[in-house]
């Protein structure tokens, strides 16, 4: 198991339905799960990351709920996996923030379902993140991450190849089969 | 890809919290998300489980709406993934339906989040799903399958084993790992 992999979910810069920029709404459910598929595979830190005000005070009440509130005494496990959850307003902060704590920036690694020249497979990302960097995972919800990000990205996951080319899967879904490939015992 | 996999989506008969058998709910949005995830590995048919006639007119409600409804122009991909998602009263229904398509029972597989004597590895299994006969995956919601479905399964899958022996994924997520390493493309 790995703990030098953190993982952002953005909700801006990303595209809607019809290709505008927008910021997207948070899930409450999309943090409860990620929280879960993360402390399953070990991830270091999630970050919920949205610019928006009133979003952020939505994810800390959530947060501070299942860690100190009635939900602590309710489920535990729910609030062990809400420990390393937190919200940040852009993902420049998320990366401080991961260079701060590790010493260095983390090498940051996008997936889209599109396929892209550079794209690099599971075993060869694998192999590549047993080095002791940190690395970022970063997820985009509505309809993608915005061009720049994959552009800058320091690798591009080649996407989850569906039966006919369907690639449809919530991101839900799609971080719990990454994080599994990247990051799971299998035996 | 297989096309022999069936998936059930137990809601009935599960335990709660505190060990009681118990009929859950449905969340609609494990139909949404589990019927995307079907679609992308291939499955055959996607059952949802529950004896509730409410609760099964919910489903059919919103099975309706994303194929012939209003959703169905507005997110065709949504209504691809709907058209092998159906609901029934009980598991023994779902064993006959299948028998009534494939000409055979299905083998039926369990999955449990604790270990078993008889646990089969994702490997071993996915080698085994490679004859013709049809696989039928059981999924329980709440707190898990009762236990004479465990029992009275041909195959026990291994736990997902996460960091520490932490457990507690949503069962969106678990399914959507223990498919891509049965029929998921691997590169």
């Amino acid at each position: 198991m790995r703990s030098n992999i953190h993982l952002a979910l953005v909700h801006f810069p990303v595209y809607d339905k019809t290709g505008e920029i927008v910021v997207s709404s948070v899930t409450t459910l999309d943090v409860h799960d990620i929280s879960r598929i993360c402390r399953t595979y070990g991830v270091s830190g999630f970050y919920v990351v949205t610019p928006l005000k009133t979003q952020q005070a939505l994810v800390d009440r959530l947060i501070g709920h299942w860690l100190t509130g009635y939900g602590a005494v309710y489920n535990p496990t729910r609030k062990e996996a809400l420990l390393k959850t937190q919200v940040k307003n852009s993902l420049q902060d998320v990366v401080s923030d991961i260079e701060q704590q590790c010493g260095e920036k983390p090498r940051t690694i996008v997936t889209d379902a599109r396929k892209f020249p550079r794209n690099i497979g599971y075993d060869a990302m694998r192999q590549e993140m047993g080095k002791e960097s940190p690395y970022l995972l970063i997820f985009g919800t509505g309809w993608g991450l915005e061009r720049n990000i994959i552009e800058n990205a320091d690798f591009v996951l080649s996407p989850i190849e569906g039966l006919d080319k369907y690639n449809h899967l919530p991101v839900r879904a799609a971080i719990a089969i990454i994080l599994d490939r990247l990051a799971g015992i299998h035996r």
